[in-house]
């Protein structure tokens, strides 16, 4: 829908950061041009790019976390005047952030929000006002603006269960208490890869995400092994995205530091084990 | 989606036979020639029109139920080899339908499958392979196909919970089964409204809806106490649709046969009192 409404001919950058990115780009391109204003390709995305924005793009738009590279936007990108859209799919509430820098945020609930089905989107008005005109009508920001997103009908048990987790969330002590909670878990978990010869973090350590923390093991025959005495503990989901291989731990908000214990503890038994 | 995939520049038949039809024919027209094969706009939309098909159409539209007028297309038209498209939001699995006879059939599953948010589409495979090509990948069937519906991550919660409609269904006796509740239902209802004088129904006998059954009473007047007593008596929802005013009963699968006897137990109530 960005595209559609925002691009219009014209021209945007994208930042090539990994998996999402290039779906993004695939489809942007279909509506105008695109200038890759950065691209983390050659090293497998393991990091952010540095950017070289243009002065005339209809918008700027970034994948604030990659969930498979397993890296993160720390510091949100100036790009001037040009309004910058951000994919927040998979870190959206993971840490305070100000709104007001962004032209358009979306994010698709299924990760920090709550069920899949519903997409969160915050726009700015002169971007709604200033759409392209004749599109469909569900593809257009317009009726969902003018309609407080109800033109159509919702989907309302889906928004039912993300005010359950917005209460949840305050219950927490907000998205700030929240944030401190991620670092902590976050930082416990790189230290026990970093520590351990067993481990190697694969994504640069400035840009490691505080979602999808990914790392390699010493052989592939010990990759497969601790997978598979994870999986038999019951750690399911270790398993890195098949385009990199390796491991993979999902830590989001619904993740407590416990959890995050319970698996480095398990961590450290193998790589003793194993040594 | 529809004339995204499906009309790309042609002609498509529509029957303009309400709200819904009419919302579908103004999407169309973005993509291509509408031919507006019949239309009852000159009845308030009380009947379902006779239809002269173009031979060169696309498709033909119709839309099964509409909701507001209280219609329901009893028996679906012969459009020779030009595929049939239904929108069956608000009547499907009222009753067993022969799916090989359509090119195309769609649904919201807020009235007869479940939470609102998830959309049923049965295309022909030829329709899929031949849609038109270049168009985002959200919204051209080939990725859905391709991908048993999970090219992207889909509703999950609200699939789930249709799976508890469909068992549901099935614990009922099946389609068939609801098909003759349905009947009963609906005739148990429009017979209330033909032998008391306070009533009078508003849709054409032959084309009246399984789904939403619409009637007038004698008055403005009395209309208005009615839904008030209604409400009072626990009856919500009974106010017709604000274009075309009067009162609605929606009776979808969910309803049962004593909901409808306590309804009908009310109204003839209201009718001796306001004699």
């Amino acid at each position: 829908m960005i595209p559609m409404n925002l691009l219009a001919g014209g021209t945007a950058d994208y930042v090539h950061t990994g998996e999402w990115a290039k779906k993004a780009i695939k489809e942007a391109k279909l509506f105008g041009t695109v200038n890759v204003a950065g691209s983390s390709e050659d090293k497998n995305f393991c990091y952010i790019p540095a950017q070289k924005w243009s002065a005339n793009a209809k918008y700027a738009h970034i994948t604030s976390n990659e969930t498979i590279g397993g890296i993160q936007w720390r510091v949100y990108p100036d790009t001037g005047s040009v309004p910058l859209v951000a994919d927040m799919s998979s870190d959206i509430f993971c840490r305070p952030i100000d709104v007001s820098r962004f032209g358009l945020i979306y994010a698709g609930a299924q990760k920090n929000i709550g069920p899949s089905g519903v997409t969160l989107v915050i726009i700015r008005k002169d971007l709604v006002e200033n759409g392209a005109s004749g599109l469909t009508t569900m593809l257009s920001y317009k009726p969902y603006a003018e309609n407080d997103s109800m033109y159509n009908t919702p989907p309302t048990f889906g928004i039912y269960m993300i005010k359950l987790v917005m209460e949840w969330m305050e219950a927490q002590g907000g998205v700030a208490a929240i944030y401190e909670k991620n670092k902590e878990k976050a930082k416990l978990l790189y230290s026990c890869i970093d520590t351990l010869d067993m481990y190697q973090g694969t994504a640069n350590p400035v840009d490691r995400s505080l979602m999808n923390v990914t790392f390699r093991l010493k052989s592939e025959d010990l990759e497969t092994l601790f997978l598979k005495e994870a999986s038999a503990a019951g750690f399911v989901g270790l398993k890195g995205h098949r385009s990199v291989g390796g491991c993979r731990a999902s830590i989001y908000n619904a993740m407590t530091l416990d959890h995050i214990k319970v698996l480095i503890s398990f961590m450290e038994d193998f790589a003793k084990k194993n040594a």
